[in-house]
């Protein structure tokens, strides 16, 4: 099943695609996809509105949102494909690399990417990313993909010189507003048999940039989901990023870097696709 | 006025202190202080109760929860006063160092401090930190106090070993549950006319660690909250807390770290104390 969310920012609702594949209104069913909806079990009737196709159409120019209502957390993990470790020059690493990105930068899959004013080194990152479903600690590897909810593309952008040259962590160059577009839709996890054997692909004003296969992970999805779950408790709608592959813009001889005008498109198999379109600070 | 919320966990309610001193329950004016009752307005309905008195005393067993529900983000500053970033053997930083504790980390300012299973290395650092009460973005360090709503103690619990020599970024060893205590009040803003002279103190088994004042501190609290507001947007009820001075176990020669049975008390002053039994993992 895949689950949507539309309407103008603040006023969210939930969708839910058809069977036949038209975009229905499901706030009949379930107001928003928030932490509390992985709990409360309305699945099913969303399974049944998905087959019956009894619903609203969604307005065809409406404002899709991200998929999840503001999560509680947003974790990535840095450097998990060979290829892109080496493009930034750092080591393949041993165990999982973990940032976190503010909740405040989840947006629409197809709102425009704002540059940060002062930006000189946005850069893209098409990744798959998961949703959790249900509150967990200390998962093992074997059992952590039943904690998974559900799969969606994110592109974790990133300003280079705010996460690299301005003292200390990452998160400063990974949380401004709009660096994480979530969607287009939610794939509930029966949707992905095998995380592990999908096609990522982001290109840039029409030009392939990325174009990888989460096979190259150094670490698989479940073992990323049990990493993270060993240092923190993780909650339905959480959000785990696992990673991108090589062809971002720092990695480029020389680097380039988002300016406005350009256009970012993203795709995971099976997950749909983002566009973004880039606007300069202050629009 | 001195807010602060009581409660088990999952079920706490607001509560205000009145002008007399007594724990009074809140919950006939706003049930909880969550980020929506930083736009509500209820604050002049809370001072009314505060100084006429007129509600239930909060039972005198009753727990204590961290005085914000659930924040957006908690936002940590490093390495923000001399002492401690020389006993880090750490440089001092140009501007300020950000990062991020897990929300699912907050709790309240008398719960157990419960091990991570085979820690190592569980840390101390207590901290003056402040809640946000407007959304905002791109402060200048002028206007930056105004987004301030209040202020409160966190103790930033830190597995030293996963901060470090886990791979990648500070977030694994900062972000377990439990590791972000705050209260036991809210002071709101009005009662901290100078958040830059305030004393810090935390003892281990009745032993001083750590003294100090945040006049100490290397970028002062308006520079802070502007500084964040740079790199994301903050929201009410978001937690920034301002760093910590010198007197951490890590910085000990030998270094000392916390066991079960341990006791851990911290205060600043005008906000009160904390006080967290240490307890083995899976208690």
């Amino acid at each position: 099943m895949k689950l949507f969310r539309w309407g103008p920012v603040g006023a969210e609702r939930a969708g839910v695609i058809a069977d036949d594949g038209r975009r229905l209104d499901a706030s009949a069913v379930v107001m928003n996809y928030d932490p509390a909806f992985w709990l409360d079990g309305r699945m099913e009737e969303l399974r049944e509105l998905a087959r019956s196709g009894t619903a609203a159409e969604v307005p065809a120019d409406a404002r899709l949102a991200a998929p999840v209502a503001r999560p509680g957390k947003v974790v990535c993990i840095g450097l998990n494909y060979r290829d892109h470790a080496a493009e930034t020059g750092a080591a393949i690493p041993s165990e999982p690399v973990m940032f976190m990105k503010a909740t405040t930068s989840v947006c629409g899959p197809f709102d425009p990417l704002v540059l940060p004013p002062g930006s000189v080194a946005t850069d893209w990152e098409v990744e798959l990313a998961v949703v959790i479903g249900r509150r967990v600690r200390e998962l093992t590897e074997a059992e952590a993909l039943e904690a998974v909810g559900g799969y969606l593309i994110m592109v974790d952008y990133s300003e280079r010189s705010w996460q690299k040259e301005r003292g200390g962590q990452w998160v400063k160059g990974k949380s401004y507003d709009r660096f994480a577009p979530l969607g287009p839709w939610l794939a509930t996890a029966d949707e992905v048999p095998d995380p592990q054997a999908l096609a990522l692909e982001l290109k840039v004003n029409g030009e392939v940039r990325q174009c990888g296969s989460t096979a190259d992970m150094i670490f698989p999805v479940a073992r990323l989901v049990a990493a993270v779950s060993e240092f923190m408790t993780l909650e339905p709608g959480d959000v785990i990023s696992t990673g991108t592959p090589a062809g971002v813009g720092a990695g480029m001889r020389p680097p380039r870097f988002l300016r406005p005008g350009d256009v970012v498109e993203a795709t995971v198999a099976g997950l749909g696709a983002q566009r973004q379109q880039v606007v300069a600070a202050g629009r």
